[in-house]
């Protein structure tokens, strides 16, 4: 499991006085960004490779609201890879109050010269990464 | 079916080139804020009937993507109602590629009082306003 | 004087009930792009003639908090040129509340290949046709 | 000084392959809000004592491009306050290039039940925080 932690910031609230839920998609972004960064799949490296990976799909379920000055954690963990498709989960927690805020996933696709790709076939050091990363998190938990 | 013009904005694109996938969220607020002004539940009025109607969950899926000046149709649907959870339906069309880019879906509830209630028990005046715009909606399509 | 209109939207408040002032720094691109896209120098000639535009600098001036769904016009006029330097002024009035509600300047050079270029020297028709509208605006008022 | 980090993320960028300029002035909050939390005098507290403190003006002057993933360093002086008006100076370090890259102003009043105060008459121990801090700002540099 991967933990990114953010606090939440004034330009994020609303007029309900909570974070705009908009926000989360955000979040999530910057927590996979640096979880991609961690494992050797971030953005430079797969820029130089030639490959970018297009968010294909989200959802969210918002559970309790986030307050302005809240401390977030950002718990992500691999929940689908099949070297075309890659799918991960985020669960949200608000350290602040101690509670799971939020739910969600996301999905994305492999494009090459705005081609969907295999990174399994076309970038195999790559998908090694991912699922070498993958073997640890099925074994800590 | 309840439609929204949008024009994707310069301060939307990202480095990709095209709309960054967390701004649907936001235009999804826009068109769900002005169809339920519309149908006379808009914010004004729910807020002096002491009612808020907090986002619960959205899933967005990303088939095509946006680009700076393209013009946007959000065409909205009531995809669920029963009094306690409203379930909104989104397709977006692209004008200016004449394509369906994204679908996406909301659901909401209703707090008087940070508690949930039932807007057929509670307020049966705008309940009524949410079933007729329903009958309307299944008979034109 | 350019008119640009926009409504002030849920997803733009903060959490003391009014918009938040970072906002009004892309409202004023809004007004921008539209304008320069009026006079015929919009951002796809520009970036076909291999030029951009970056912002140099802004400032802005909060006279009167703006609200949800209120109605604003930007008035947008050209308050300096000499062919490598554009200010542009901006005065945000509140339809809802009819009253002149910030005021706003922004700074712009020109690039080619990032370096900087005199359109006057490089570009004279892009020259002309903000030469022409400024001998308008100064007519007209 | 006040120094604050922060990393320039993904979903700030725009098509231009840089930060978009409306994201400086919420880097610009992020800096203050934690600065005024340092000193004493941070958001919940002045809450607590009924007060509120606008933005009154902004202005950014864009030196050199941000690119996504430069680590930015604000640091963050008091340019002037007597009272009524706080001014704070930023100057933006990429910390990624080593280079100042943004210089900006941002003015502020203070507001009691929407009237001006004077901090030094209604709030004298939060007016005595902040000028204890500009007495070691000015000795330390």
């Amino acid at each position: 499991m991967f933990r990114y932690r953010r606090k939440a910031q004034y330009h994020e609230t609303d007029q309900m006085g909570i974070i705009h839920h908009s926000n989360y998609v955000k979040w999530m972004e910057e927590a996979r960004v640096a979880f991609l960064d961690q494992i050797g799949m971030g953005y430079k490296k797969a820029e130089a490779a030639g490959v970018v990976s297009p968010v294909a799909g989200i959802s969210v379920e918002y559970k309790r609201p986030v307050r302005f000055d809240d401390e977030i954690e950002i718990r992500l963990t691999v929940s689908k890879y099949n070297g075309v498709v890659l799918e991960l989960a985020y669960e949200f927690y608000n350290l602040t109050e101690n509670v799971l805020c939020t739910k969600a996933v996301s999905r994305h696709g492999f494009l090459e010269d705005n081609r969907i790709v295999s990174l399994k076939k076309e970038l195999p050091e790559m998908d090694g990464l991912m699922v070498s990363y993958i073997a640890g998190q099925d074994q800590n938990g």
